[in-house]
């Protein structure tokens, strides 16, 4: 198999994803690329044909042919824990459950699953990351549809001119792309935050710790115009101290980053708003009537097994709850990268101050999933100078930063970590 | 519990749906009505809190406190034929499956478990209902989420106007919601497809059997600009005489009519073209990246099953294969109706031509999944009529037709069901 043989479809994932193409080949999705991707920036990946360890038929950022795919956040890693975990969080589904659109008419989220609901609540109770009294619960298809839904909710309806969406830079490289692609009048893309001016209302993304750089983050528009959307996709204790339960009007979760579980497509809002909540769950009878009742089910179990692995020790093995061993994974992982960005003068990371974590009451610095890797000296564009070395990350300019920076997935399963490392460890050293 | 106590969500789905209120309420979503609902025709409805047979917690159509709520299409009536079917369709999923978010990259649509392809695959050509060779197959969270993807498919990306999408009256209600629920500057609805005489590019919606009246349907606008979407939700031998097998560019089928699971949201496109079915792609990864592998997965041993009821009929009870079980369901139900329709001067039903189904050889005339009442005679608001008489449907302006009308779902439980009929029967005879 032939580098260029291949349509290719450089799938940018995170809760977050960017299409790209081979510029030369004869496939190019114009109209995609238009407002986000630029040719001298795609690149070229190939993503490999045979099935990776423990699933029949995924495959993702595995190496193929010497190519090392950290482009998108595609959680792998996570396999090996929930392998490890036996039968704990098997569902079995019958054929005459869950025919009905309705969960729960009670409710405003009308479509989901109250085992689900209790399994958030107990896992936020646990974590104390986040606040869960008088909130409304909305399930989405996954925290990307829960965004959606927000900026359907409260973007003003009938406003002449579609309200401005910001996020301050470096930002999740979906956002602009998300907001924009419907060519919506209800809302418009508006670029970095920090760049912010207009006195109007807007809309503002708040991502903490943020994607791409891992930093924590708040709300940088100092105006009183502003509708605050907080992504907490990875507010959990393997990636950063947890500092307090956060408590802010719209904040959104997700299992892919969580537990790792992508493929079943779950995320969930908390909100403290009724009327938004309302008008969100409307987004989505009117986008997908409703979200997977399988997929709930199947994530109530998974975060009661996460809770279950702290609060009932006795019954896992030792030292396999959850967030301990997700925790010594990407600290080992860090590591690693700082171990082999450090032996180089060609690359650097960014530092973060040491903080105690209210959950395992460890001090540590963050530990992202993701690296906001820097090419450092004469090496402008740090994305093409590593696809040299093939090895596929998501340049600065499509987080609306730097080109000296590239975002590189710090997930991928253990041999592709490995590889990576010894890869980036051969390109400091030559 | 009284009626008008609550905040009633009147939840019109089928692949469909419809948000309503209690006018008189404090609860209105205004802005979700405002192209499509006026108060007058909203209906108060109210839906069980106790938990139906063989579910733990949805609840839907069955009848509470004298409401009869037949305006939605929550298919329950196969509830039945599943829980007999007993541990056949059960489905087992470990913790450590589905993590990623890819199933096979080499596919254009890379989120498809290559499992529900091949049970789609097998399906259809038993059926013998559509074409499924050179054809690219598009999972969706349900047909809804597949209808958004065409949409954005198929409408030119850089037009200084958004493209009519028109359907011949009467048209599924929730086509002229979707369509411009967003203020999508790509499409916008453009109404009953009969009146349509512009000169210029046009979407047209072609439901066959048509979604409220059951019956078949070609497309209607006699120009050469139009891109043709075919909604095929109800062509399967349950319903109508299968005539042929469907050939056309887009075809969009669902579970939740076929087979009734409608809690997993799950719908596919087969698609002709290349790069048509990569525009859906992309819209779905834009939207949720990607579709539950869960469901799929769900639908997948659903569809199986179906095919095996048929082919391997020995391993069955006798008389359980599941077309034929649900063709007498339908044909049961169908009798029941038209026997109390026919005692009476008030109502009357769309005849249906007979056909001969090349499927199970059978000669018979539909036997919708939805009913197209007429109210006779002095009635001109059939559906307040029979609001009246506390039986919820939707009134006939809805699908752009008229209020002598309302769309009546025939797919709740058979307890529901046979209220109806004797609620029906009574005001025939008063």
């Amino acid at each position: 198999m032939i580098l260029g043989h291949f349509l290719v479809i450089s799938l940018a994932l995170n809760a977050g994803f960017l299409y790209r193409d081979y510029c030369k080949g004869k496939h190019h999705y114009q109209e995609f690329f238009s407002f986000k991707n630029e040719c001298k920036n795609a690149s070229l990946t190939l993503l490999e044909t045979s099935p990776p360890p423990f699933s029949s038929s995924s495959s993702s950022s595995k190496a193929f042919d010497g190519i090392i795919n950290l482009d998108h956040g595609d959680p792998t890693m996570y396999e090996r824990y929930w392998q490890e975990m036996g039968d704990k969080t098997t569902v079995v589904i019958n054929g005459w459950q869950f025919i009905s659109y309705f969960s729960d008419v009670r409710k405003v989220c009308w479509f989901l699953e109250p085992e689900f609901a209790n399994s958030i609540i107990r896992l936020h109770k646990l974590v104390g990351n986040a606040i869960t009294e008088d909130r409304y619960i909305v399930v989405g298809t996954g925290s990307t549809q829960l965004f959606q839904a927000v900026l359907y909710a409260v973007s003003p309806p009938n406003a002449s001119e579609p309200i401005s969406v910001v996020s301050a830079a470096p930002f999740y490289s979906s956002y602009p792309l998300i907001t924009d692609f419907l060519k919506s009048g209800l809302h418009k893309w508006a670029g970095d935050a920090y760049t912010f001016n207009k006195d109007e209302p807007y809309i503002e993304l708040v991502t903490s710790p943020n994607n791409p750089d891992g930093f924590p983050r708040q709300a940088v528009v100092n105006q009183n115009q502003g509708i605050l959307i907080h992504d907490f996709a990875y507010y959990w204790p393997q990636y950063i101290p947890i500092s307090s339960p956060a408590d802010h009007d719209i904040m959104l979760f997700t299992v892919s980053k969580s537990t790792g579980h992508a493929g079943t497509r779950i995320g969930w809002a908390l909100v403290k708003d009724k009327e938004i909540a309302k008008k969100m769950t409307e987004f989505i009878v009117l986008s997908t009537i409703g979200v997977s009742k399988d997929s709930q089910i199947r994530a109530a179990k998974i975060l009661q097994v996460v809770s279950d692995s702290h609060q009932y020790k006795g019954n896992f093995k030792e030292g396999k709850a959850f967030f301990e061993d997700s925790y010594d994974h990407m600290a080992r992982r860090w590591k690693q990268l700082r171990d082999a960005v450090n032996v180089s003068k060609l690359f650097s990371l960014p530092d973060f101050t040491s903080g105690t974590c209210t959950f395992s009451g460890r001090t540590f610095g963050s530990q992202p999933a993701f690296a906001w890797l820097k090419c450092e000296g004469e090496i402008d564009d740090c994305e093409s100078f590593l696809h040299g070395h093939e090895i596929l990350t998501r340049g600065g300019k499509h987080f609306g930063g730097s080109e000296k920076y590239v975002r590189i997935s710090m997930l991928p399963r253990d041999e592709t970590f490995d590889q990576f490392i010894e890869r980036l460890s051969s390109i400091s050293s030559s």
